[in-house]
């Protein structure tokens, strides 16, 4: 399968291509590194990702930027900034993405824990990680084509825990390649309208 | 106690108001009807609102509204709708009413079904209920001064069916009283970071 791979040199993006690169056809694609570039936030860049890369059977993100900050000095506009990237950059990965993607093709986006289990600082997270698994949850019902539609929410990355962990105590993280092996169940599985839990 | 009920004119928000007129001094507040007036998706009339009401110990929020369509012909513009209203409209309710609300007092959102149960066309409003009940469950954690928020997911009501019934075949409504309960529960409870389902 030709796998499409936003966030391709993240953590848990390039554990999710070197699962993924032994038997498929995978491109890399980030912000500013890969084989191709894109920005999420506008519509115009992906539409041109979509034009330089054509067809393809699989797309994977792994991308996405929220705000982190104390509830009590978040404003609108910082919310914003998660609903525009994580939130619409993924969903508008997909609808753009449609006219592109093979018959039985699959969309996988990245949610993630915290409006499971929050954390002090995450309610924009935990906003957009709602969203995006609402929607997944909706979108597969509507898919054409025998396209499928899934989401990842992982907990916190153990590779990235020295950044982190101040803002995870006691959460037990698990390796980008442990969250990697749920995209793959996406892609080369056959289940849809899924939230895939890892932790 | 001082109850906000945003939506007062509604469904389930004159349910509301009938279940808690007796006890408390209820204020409603509508687009157009009402004790007061707010558009939402204005951060200046809530602002408004809020200054005109002054002091107050509970919110309730039974308003915004989402974009119903197909998913091949949804665009971003679409979603931004119930970003827009149902979401950040109910979110910054509660942002600017944290200034307004007294000590132990509570939020109550409502976000709905669709992210758990979808139907064909309600891909905006499963991203807008998950983001809702997300956030509330996240935001929860960081409230101030004992303040508590919490979110009800109606599944369709009843007296709504006559207009949406093509649309939610198979569902079995619950009647705005019984919405209406699951407010109660919130305000006049000690529960927070809950999603009160009623379904």
């Amino acid at each position: 399968m030709k796998i499409i791979v936003i966030g391709g040199t993240g953590t848990i993006g390039s554990a999710v291509i070197k699962r993924l690169a032994s038997r498929h056809e995978v491109i890399s694609v980030g912000h500013s590194s890969g084989d191709f570039q894109v920005d999420i936030t506008e519509i115009e860049s992906i539409e041109k990702m979509y034009q330089s890369i054509g067809q393809f059977d699989g797309l994977i993100s792994t991308t996405g930027k929220v705000h982190f900050g104390p509830l009590m000095e978040m404003k609108s506009a910082q919310y914003q900034q998660g609903l525009a990237s994580k939130l619409m950059g993924q969903v508008n990965l997909v609808l753009a993405g449609l006219e592109y993607i093979n018959d039985n093709g699959c969309f996988t986006l990245t949610s993630g824990i915290l409006n499971r289990d929050p954390i002090v600082l995450g309610s924009s997270a935990a906003m957009v990680n709602g969203a995006i698994d609402g929607f997944v949850t909706s979108a597969a019902i509507e898919m054409p084509r025998g396209i499928r539609i899934n989401s990842v929410s992982p907990t916190v990355i153990e590779e990235s825990m020295p950044n982190y962990e101040a803002f995870f105590r006691g959460f037990k993280p698990v390796s980008a390649m442990e969250a990697a092996m749920a995209f793959e169940k996406s892609i080369e599985g056959k289940q849809t309208g899924k939230v895939y839990y890892v932790d």
